[in-house]
């Protein structure tokens, strides 16, 4: 066939760009069990019913049609699922009576969209979502337990400064109620356009929805604070609204900014513009900016959904945030964020011609057993071409047998150290023993 | 919503099980890096033409359609691959410029089939895939590797006894033209039926396809032969056939069983009846089957194909196997192949009262930085609740916060003994670290 070509919208990666990916999954990983979040996955294909039960993004789903279907049986009645919070609300529900509840999961799987394509915006992406959810009531303690795993997740991450900004939904809803607002949401889609529209545009909308100007200013103050500790309490209530839902969601947002210290790597902001386009949310909602990206939108959103999950008889509220690892990472490698090699392998061991290949082989193997990634030479070309192979892998170390006229050594040849060694006692420094990256992090706010 | 129920043909796993299948991916991840193999992923969906191109199972592929797309354009023109090998030889095609060759990849994703759901038969399931792809020539010495690799990667599976049987196409094909045969494709189609029809109905058809009665009983005795050893060799040599292409078959094949000796977990064995299916093998090719579970067919397959990815110019041979995750753990599951916890958690931190959250957050952070999963109890709730909070979930600990009466204590919930534990220096032993499953070994040949 002819040489094929890449499909717009579905990135694929190189082998060391695929392995700085490797480097943030396993890191990802690796934080949420440390908080004992379980892995779970499900099912890349769920009914459309469920799919298109929120609605708002049905136009984006790639449905399902077996090739050689039935007749009049064009459609499988399945689509491939857009993000993983409503498959996993799916899991929850059907597997109810096998779960501990409260339940903490995370999920890193690909997710699929039929949109057009551009930077951060992939017909194929993988998301990492973690979520806790409970029967009937989740107190608000996990809300705060979210945001800091997330948060120090995200702090570990060899990429730009991160700016997460948290919300609650309550501070909106009850500071507009306290206006004497008939219809919160509709204020809130308003106000949510700020990032779009000019100031005196947004004063304009708000006065079309009934609001005086008075209360279309404070509208457009409250979206207008931030801070990175609580005195954000103090800015809401010098605006002078009060209502019992406003008092709420202050006390609930303070919280969760106190518990979470802004660090190099991560600023944690109250920002009270922060809304969410999703209904299913009901408190707490996340979104977070990287420096100089932020064209991309939010890579890392969520908040608490007290009611997603239902049977009718049993409610599973819960709270989540999803980490768009796509949207990060495909930007960054374009712009050669990728690992030092091509492959796992910390040693090629050296081949003296091809008889000698099971000795070559008997070295990898001694290193292999005690961790060390190895390959054996392909052919037994000259050291030289033998080095360059290691060298255009980035494999730090080649390994040359032992012979009749001198015993085993081994070159780093980065430095062109060399110096004798033992099968079954040398190893590389740890920090050479796996792909690494370099940091990405001089973009700071 | 009502609840919903599972999808026939689309197996998820609860989080005990999960665990499991975890355990199992990480050991193939493991032993495929420490020889070397870099990890790839290949988007989900491929051009229909790229799919459909070696025809064989055509009718299996799920086609995308985009919910809202165009009147007149009624899918996507992509499907979503139904194997990992059509893929990657997209992926090489296309990256051949980029890559190093000769290129070693691992490839764990799932895949899709529009199939009739059964044991070990999905719409979706996981394969692992390993394989070596050259430019113009691969050299033999490769075909032993991806085998002792896979060999060695099965061997560490806590699964049933594993009877990996190698074959290589050149001896029947060797064979067949050796004994006049024209067309010996259509031989070997119909000793492939051996497993489903008895042996006189064979020598029927191969007498229908024009064979004498002593060329269709040598056929036969050929497809019985089988070895732990190179000693097929010589039964071979006993039925009185030569061909310069049997003798080849007969040497490669000879050098991968010595190459490979069996263990106790897996027999390696030549048996000269394997052809598989796909008509791009070309040299060597494999099947596994798991003892007490040979109806699932083979769970572990594969070969040499020298020219499944060219570009008409150049050419890329390679040797791979595929070893069908899901076709072994489904079933193991299903019969309680599960992981001793739900979760990753190896402590639970007591909840002495909501107030000292904070000091049991502490804890748990202090042990989290020494790399021990741990989580807090949700509620200040009696602590004999608090104890069956985390034996419910399998985690094997649980810590006791000090208090004005008493240090810090450490309970192994399943022994019952209690001591005295120090927050920054306690860990548990390496044994009970992660997740572990019992190895369901008993099922020997």
């Amino acid at each position: 066939m002819a040489r094929p070509t890449a499909l717009s919208g579905f990135p694929e990666f190189l082998p060391a760009e695929r392995n700085a990916e490797l480097i943030v999954l396993d890191h990802l990983r690796r934080t949420f069990e440390l908080h004992g979040f379980a892995s779970i996955e499900t099912r890349a294909a769920e009914p459309m019913d469920q799919l298109l039960r929120k609605g708002e993004i049905d136009k984006e789903v790639y449905v399902l049609r077996r090739l050689h279907a039935d007749e009049g049986a064009p459609d499988s009645g399945l689509g491939l699922h857009f993000d993983l919070t409503v498959p996993f609300a799916r899991y929850v529900l059907e597997n109810a009576g096998k779960l501990e509840f409260p339940f903490r999961r995370f999920q890193i799987q690909k997710v699929w969209r039929g949109e057009r394509p551009q930077e951060g915006r992939y017909r194929e992406f993988t998301q990492a979502d973690i979520d806790i959810v409970n029967r009937d009531v989740l107190p608000f303690h996990f809300d705060v337990e979210v945001a800091r795993v997330m948060a120090e997740a995200l702090a570990g991450l060899p990429v730009p400064h991160l700016r997460m900004q948290i919300n609650n939904r309550k501070i909106l809803e009850g500071f507009y109620l306290g206006l004497g607002v008939a219809d919160p949401a509709a204020i809130m889609r308003v106000v949510d356009k700020l990032d779009k529209l000019p100031a005196d545009k947004i004063v304009q909308l708000l006065t079309d929805e009934g609001l005086g100007a008075e209360a279309a200013d404070k509208c457009l103050a409250l979206a207008q604070i931030n801070a990175t500790d609580s005195s954000f309490v103090d800015h809401v209530r010098a605006l002078g609204v009060s209502h019992e839902m406003l008092d709420a969601g202050l006390a609930e947002l303070a919280e969760v900014i106190d518990a979470l210290p802004s660090t190099d790597d991560v600023t944690i902001t109250a920002d009270l513009r922060i809304a969410r386009g999703l209904d299913y949310y009901t408190g707490t909602v996340f979104e977070t900016q990287m420096a100089g990206f932020e064209s991309l939108g939010s890579i890392c959103s969520g908040g608490r959904y007290d009611a997603l999950a239902t049977d009718g008889k049993t409610t599973y509220p819960g709270v989540g945030i999803s980490l768009g690892v796509s949207r990060i990472l495909v930007p960054l490698i374009a712009r050669g964020f990728i690992a030092d090699r091509s492959v796992p392998s910390a040693v090629l061991v050296a081949l003296v011609d091809e008889e000698s290949r099971g000795a070559s082989d008997a070295i990898a193997q001694a290193l292999r057993a005690r961790g060390i990634p190895t390959e054996v030479a392909a052919t037994a070309a000259k050291f030289g071409k033998q080095i360059r192979y290691a060298e255009r892998r980035g494999i730090p170390y080649v390994w040359f047998p032992a012979t009749a006229e001198q015993t085993h050594q081994v070159k780093d040849i980065r430095e062109g150290g060399q110096a004798d060694a033992d099968p079954d006692a040398w190893a590389p420094p740890p920090a050479d023993l796996r792909p690494s990256i370099q940091p990405v992090k001089e973009q700071t706010p």
